[in-house]
């Protein structure tokens, strides 16, 4: 069976050793309830170094009042068992007292490309994500952490913290995975009913459409936008929060597809919030 | 003559052949301009370590719009010649540029106890020491830190920073060094002229008279307030910013002196800001 700690000791202690024996340490930071996008990641730093750690922490700093913190889908048994399939070695599965003992007062913050898109509905939601990422940087001291483009705009703010912090860790984006229909994993579906799970599909299927568009050789970024709403406007159980095609790398608005873009959009199936996104040339 | 590397690639290599060979790395990071206080750090440092790196950078985002930034004293040649005398390994003193490469969007903050004393007059201060701090850290990735006593709230709020984000590096509190007269020693005395040099005493002779006070049995700090604010009026070269007495540990106000305590004060001696303050038990 997999080991599973929950003390920064533990963890330390453990990583250190193995950095003694001269192995390599890929790290894979998770707020659990593992799908198969999770598995892929922990087996590509399984692939690229020589010790894997896995965290699991449903971290509260980053949910809003109002979002679904509490009913964040949880199951240690089911992650231990996915986690060990894809090849990890350790998991870190932390309380929220071992994480923010009483009195916390440090956050790390990443100005500008976190306000927009998902930053505008979930303000200090990537305020939060930073700071916990940064204590689990410097808890596991990995030589490359491993996160899905899925979150894509997670990703690039985290690519930004690094390198204005001068972090030494190397990130590593992965691909998205999604189901055989189309759907972009998460951990989130589980709590979308049978309805809400159909509907869901017109979100990849928008995305898929514009991408198209956009190899078609359309440029107009209003044009592909409106498109994209206008097949979510459909879908009467989908309420769109954002469509944004912005730059790739940096996030900007742009107002002409013309390089590497970022298609991105949220929406509330039901009562669950998801995203999903394409990245292009285009 | 002691090697001064001003990149980040050139420090990372350096540290980490040395802990390839098993040596345990000490870091003292000043703003230049070193006097003996810094040097007692490197000495303490070399003390407690194999390998010592020096940082020698005014770091500007510490600085407000209106202070000494830009007569801040520099001379590398001094400071490589006195750094080598206490024993430094490696100095590293890169460019503004290199620190902060346009832009540069992700910050360090500690809240609450950065908001009083010197945060107080000086917003913004101590979110330009926990970033920068943070980023030389993440370069140079000591096993120990060494820092001053004389900055008694950047001393405490970096102990907080290290204990909220995990940070794996030890700080350690060095005493204050002063002036035979008593001026605590600062890399600003310089810009004193010879009337404010004499004016400055006043600053550690009521700490001091404080102090006698206390050990006499005085509690109540608003007359130990009083004391040191009647002492420092009796100066006219000399304008008080604060004079605060805290606790020791939190730096929260207190009513009365029971246990560890900081008197802190800063005022303006000419044109130069300068801060002295006695830590006790009470």
């Amino acid at each position: 069976m997999i080991q599973i700690v929950s003390t920064v000791e533990e963890v330390r202690n453990i990583v250190k050793a193995e950095k003694a024996k001269g192995k390599s340490i890929g790290f894979v930071p998770t707020m659990g309830f593992l799908h198969e996008g999770h598995v892929s990641l922990i087996k590509k730093a399984k692939e690229e170094n020589d010790f894997v750690v896995v965290s699991i922490f449903v971290n509260p700093t980053q949910f809003g009042p109002n979002e679904d913190y509490s009913i964040y889908p949880r199951d240690l048994d089911r992650d231990s068992k996915l986690s060990e399939h894809g090849g990890a070695d350790l998991i870190f599965h932390p309380t929220v007292d071992i994480m923010y003992p009483k009195g916390s007062k440090t956050t790390v913050e990443v100005s500008d490309i976190t306000e927009r898109l998902c930053g505008a509905s979930r303000p200090g939601h990537f305020k939060g994500v930073t700071t916990v990422v940064t204590k689990l940087f410097n808890i596991v001291a990995p030589h490359r952490a491993y996160f899905g483009e899925k979150d894509a705009q997670q990703l690039t703010v985290l690519q930004k913290m690094v390198k204005d912090l001068n972090v030494d860790i190397e990130i590593v984006p992965c691909p998205i995975v999604r189901e055989e229909d189309g759907l972009a994993m998460s951990s989130r579906n589980v709590n979308l009913t049978s309805e809400d799970r159909k509907a869901a599909l017109v979100l990849s299927r928008s995305l898929r459409t514009a991408k198209e568009k956009i190899l078609q050789g359309e440029k107009n970024v209003g044009t592909i936008q409106s498109l994209i709403k206008s097949i979510i406007e459909e879908e009467p159980l989908v309420a769109i929060d954002y469509i944004e095609i912005v730059d790739g790398y940096t996030l900007e608005p742009i107002e002409a597809v013309n390089g590497k873009v970022l298609i991105a959009l949220a929406a509330k199936v039901g009562k669950v919030r998801l995203i999903d996104n394409v990245i292009m040339e285009g």
